[in-house]
């Protein structure tokens, strides 16, 4: 039943995105004409639009009043400028970030703050809520989407799990919960970023995706036929994790020689002090690269050089048609994205290398805001119980 | 569209395994206790069965004759004995295999013969003509299913493309069609193992599933959420084209150090006799194994422990919850299986590491005819053509 319940939930949200997109480009639309433009079938477009109906981001204007010859005249549907907006959170480990996106589904606004990495999650959210409170210029109107998505830092199982219960994730939804009054979606925050890109960003319209972040931990995540990939235990798109060197540094996830220890802010740091380099930061380190060092750009190609045999494997394994690359490291530029790309083209199976696209992430940091908002837009079990619509004909034939 | 109709597909066949397991498990059922025992709605049922019963798979009784107070006699619904069974052909390499499977998914039997490895496509349909005809008795009934599923070697994609007109691919389903007079569905035959392992075979009932073949090529596939997952243009499961060694052996797809260089019978036989070993055939390599011999040990050891960290990488990626090892390397043994599952705990994620169950391939060198049939069964769009009901209160309303 998971499975088939996946299977509807994305299935309905294709019928939603095309109904709100025909309402967004057309304005106001009567069910005949929705119908028409859309494809959809009239059981179909009737569930969908009591739906949209229903959590009040489509309304019914009253009926025209000038006679249309025989029948009910004709009612006209149009999104609600006064519906709620859908609201993102990604707690990333020092900083912050919130997005609202409205009805029709446009990015409206987002702010970011940093803060201390052991801040409780009391004082977390509350900086979220007065960001949000900013940003919406104190009207949050979350009633009408029922729930709020959010993105935190390290994979996410289910409740009271034991990785979870370490980094005190089960308080999340409940203070969330308590503050706002509607239930709350939760997803690794580099996984949001990957489906984020692959609606509003680099990735945009685009069924198989590989996102790979490289930043101070160095994760990805995968769009799979349009849905966010999670794996069956929760777990998929570690490519930090996956091993380059066995006999290399240790990582933090408890083995040696991963990804992470080696494309990380900290990991290409660590390899230009010991090869004898002074920078101390990635900013003082691209300012040495600038300035014509060889040493750095000689590191930058190896390091490049690794991330595309990783990204090779991923590609000969679920052979997406579009990587985007993104995190501070990616953002270094060609130096580094070039070798990524030649040792990617060199290692992934002939007819993937001709076809593959790679280009750089475009939400920058936030991608995962926008991904929480993509759970609930997209994959939320609260706006996708299909068939919600009692079985039309169920009346007429017993 | 084509996500959407795949979404359709895959909700369809569900609901075509519910009713025809019924069925087989009950005998003949009215349509109310169809619909009460699947539990899916009157339309729904209606839909299904009757797709059923225009393939010829399901038979309606006559009502029975028993007065049953007011209202219509019971329609009674049944297997149909006398419906076609589903025909899978894996033109491998240098032998060629076919099944069948009757109306209620169950294997009725199977068959290989051998050729060799230029023998024209003419010449194996009419090998795998024979083969079916003694199969079945001489009673083909193909005209219910209206396909039949191939497996063939190396990857596919669309028909006229360069890498499957050098191979004469795109002449197999025209032989074929001309053959059976029915459309052929075609994919790889390793990943059709896979689809075959996770319906009848090791993973039986799991959705998803990471399949690895160790024989004279290595490669594989994946099913995710229960679907034969193919990648953006027909490449994935290309597990023995990820780059072990940049610096290793050239390897056919143009790369250097692939794990098919190390793993497949070729490469395991080459570092033996490189090493000094004499045995030349995979089964002499397991006689002197057998035998104590403590250097084809260590061997086997270095190859386990390199298949190993490509599955940690597969599994970081997709996170499955069962993985399968078939072929011929495979079946040596623990010699080689116990460094596999070694290597892979140790450098998969902890929280993959301590879920993942590892097992040997069930289904033999039949796999890649029963994916056919699995393709055949599950995934074919002739098959599939939901909603292909009118919609049923399309005349009620206007």
């Amino acid at each position: 039943m998971a499975e088939q319940e996946g299977v509807l939930a994305r299935l309905r949200r294709g019928h939603e995105e095309r109904v709100l997109d025909l309402l967004r480009r057309h304005g106001a639309l009567s069910r005949g004409e929705l119908g028409r433009r859309s494809g959809l079938s009239r059981t179909t477009m009737h569930d969908i639009v009591s739906g949209l109906m229903a959590n009040g981001a489509v309304l019914a204007s009253a009926p025209e009043r000038v006679a249309r010859g025989r029948g009910r005249p004709a009612e006209s549907l149009s999104l609600n400028p006064a519906a709620g907006q859908a609201i993102g959170i990604d707690f990333a480990h020092r900083r912050l970030h919130v997005a609202i996106v409205n009805v029709a589904h446009e990015i409206v606004g987002s702010a970011s703050e940093g803060h201390a990495a052991d801040l409780p999650w009391q004082r977390r959210v509350e900086i979220a809520d007065r960001l949000i409170g900013e940003l919406s210029e104190g009207e949050v109107r979350l009633g009408a989407l029922k729930a709020i998505g959010v993105g935190v830092v390290g994979p996410v199982g289910s409740p009271g799990e034991e990785s979870a219960a370490s980094r005190q994730l089960d308080a999340v939804p409940t203070v969330l919960r308590k503050r706002f009054g509607v239930p709350v979606l939760m997803d690794n925050n580099t996984r949001l970023a990957a489906l984020a890109e692959s609606i509003w960003g680099a990735a945009a319209g685009c069924q198989d995706v590989l996102y790979l972040r490289l930043s101070h931990g160095v994760g990805g995540g995968l769009v799979l036929g349009g849905s966010l990939h999670r794996g069956a235990h929760g777990v998929s798109g570690e490519f930090g994790h996956i091993t380059v060197d066995p006999a290399g540094r240790p990582c933090r996830c408890g083995s040696r020689g991963c990804l992470e220890t080696i494309a990380s802010v900290k990991g290409v740091l660590d390899a230009h002090r010991e090869a004898g380099g002074r920078a101390r930061s990635l900013r003082s380190l691209v300012a040495a690269l600038e300035a014509g060092d060889a040493d750095v750009r000689d590191l930058l190609a190896r390091v490049g050089g690794h991330v595309g045999l990783v990204l090779a494997a991923v590609c000969n394994t679920v052979g997406p048609d579009l990587v985007v690359l993104g995190g501070e490291v990616a953002e270094v530029g060609g130096a580094l994205t070039e070798p990524v790309e030649h040792a990617l083209r060199a290692h992934a199976m002939p007819m993937i290398r001709r076809r593959l696209r790679v280009r750089q992430a475009r939400l920058g940091e936030i991608g995962g805001a926008l991904g929480g908002i993509a759970l609930v837009l997209h994959e939320s079990p609260l706006l996708a119980g299909y068939p919600a619509a009692p079985d039309p004909d169920e009346g007429l034939r017993s």
